[in-house]
């Protein structure tokens, strides 16, 4: 019996029962696997964290996703950083009003390997008209835009250790701001609470968004296969205040189905635990 | 280097390093161990599931009690129903407006054990003059107690399967439903929607609450250690609905600080993802 072991922090690990690897290489960048299992499906980690599977990339596609939509519908312009997998442009290119999708994935064998194993996800991405892939860095890409270009960018990043890293800088944040037009959103990967470590990340994360954005939120959503279950996305805006601005009936319009996200949600999951508000707001 | 390890679903188990077993016994109910070690601090197990530990106990005793107090500030009389590690009770007896609480534990010797391995639950809990112990059957206490006897149930039982499991039947809920007063609150451990064992539990749980009380809701938290990290309470009432009547300034004026429960996360907790939604209204 194989199983695939991520150590969640000092004393805690979690495990997936899979069948066989289908593929693993060193990239460029960093260490890809590709494992096909029966409960999670097929599944893929970079240096050894688990990003995506076929069981629960449905929560956290939705989440990174449709709160920005629903707060303000008439996004045309998205850029997405990261997200070599796929599922959040395809999640994205499901708004007919969605105009222009820029993705800037670092590591084109993420996605050349999720077109082939995980098409779940990357399926059908390359062939929208809409889409625009450029595989190099994201934070050169976002230093060399023009001003007030985007609408939405969605960072959809790895944690902020090797290729991760300048994703979680202030100057990348600052060129972000930049980047987006005066209703622009900035949802990005806000890691979690609960682990010492990914709590220092996310409230590292939060102080220097929160410098930049006049409004800077954290909301919350349960992702069963990443340390703790609890995990986070941040959601940075130059006007819109995601529960105030919400129009929920103009989202409904869509007339997308989701699996997790609904606009009650939406206002719930930025109603967070007192701990979590408290190490958010907390001085170093 | 010691792991306790637990199986979440067919293909998925969690793990937690200790640094020794602090005891171990099979009383006339169950196997319950304690363990010790660093982050997660004692924790205790019955039948090998994880029931409580000092990193995250503070998550479900803060939601199992605080969002019936927030709904109704004037209960004054509680029956818990299992809860032995004491956790719930403490919460409870923390509401000087309490005048009478009966926890009714079938298994003595998972309260004996908290209270000299897990002090952080059980302290005190013995000792406060408004607590009545019983160690008995908490379905035949429930059968013979008489109507409109308590303001809140709270159902801290185990999973529905060995000793826990008459506290999931249409039989115990229609009791609890006799014995609760007018405005009577039922709040119950309603397992998790992710792992589909977990979720068939869920959904004939709460058809058989919906069936019996006028007003049945499912609200959820994030709680790492269990499987899955996604964890919900039911919430049942014959008067109060636990988001439009909730008194939030009024549970201000208690003057609780939690490191969990806030009245904001209270409404948002009730905010189910679609899926959750979808399966709890399912007929089967």
């Amino acid at each position: 019996m194989n199983w695939y072991t991520e150590q969640w922090s000092n004393d805690c690990k979690f495990s997936i029962k899979y069948n066989k690897v289908l593929h693993s290489e060193k990239s460029a960048y960093q260490q890809i696997d590709f494992y096909q299992g029966d409960e999670f499906g097929t599944f893929f980690t970079l240096d050894g964290l688990m990003m995506v599977n076929e069981k629960d990339e449905f929560i956290y596609h939705d989440m990174i996703v449709h709160p920005a939509f629903a707060t303000n519908p008439s996004i045309k312009k998205v850029l997405i950083i990261g997200g070599g997998d796929g599922g959040t442009a395809r999640e994205v290119l499901r708004y007919k009003t969605v105009e222009e999708v820029v993705m800037v994935e670092i590591d084109e064998r993420v996605f050349r390997l999720c077109q082939k194993y995980l098409p779940i996800t990357a399926k059908g991405v390359e062939e929208d008209s809409r889409m625009q892939l450029r595989f190099e860095d994201g934070l050169a890409y976002v230093k060399n835009a023009p001003d007030e270009s985007f609408d939405l960018i969605i960072v959809d990043s790895t944690d902020p250790i090797s290729v991760g890293e300048g994703l979680f800088t202030t100057a990348f944040y600052q060129e972000c701001y930049r980047v987006l037009n005066k209703d622009g959103i900035l949802i990005n990967q806000h890691e979690s609470p609960y682990f010492a470590e990914d709590a220092s990340h996310m409230r590292r994360a939060h102080k220097k968004i929160k410098s930049i954005f006049p409004i800077a939120k954290v909301y919350q959503y349960h992702m069963p296969t990443y340390p703790s279950g609890h995990w986070l996305f941040g959601f940075a805006s130059k006007t819109y205040d995601p529960i105030k601005d919400i129009q929920a009936e103009e989202w409904e319009k869509f007339g997308l189905k989701t699996k997790y996200y609904n606009t009650d949600l939406h206002v719930g999951s930025f109603c967070l635990p007192t701990y979590v508000k408290e190490e958010l707001e907390r001085d170093e």
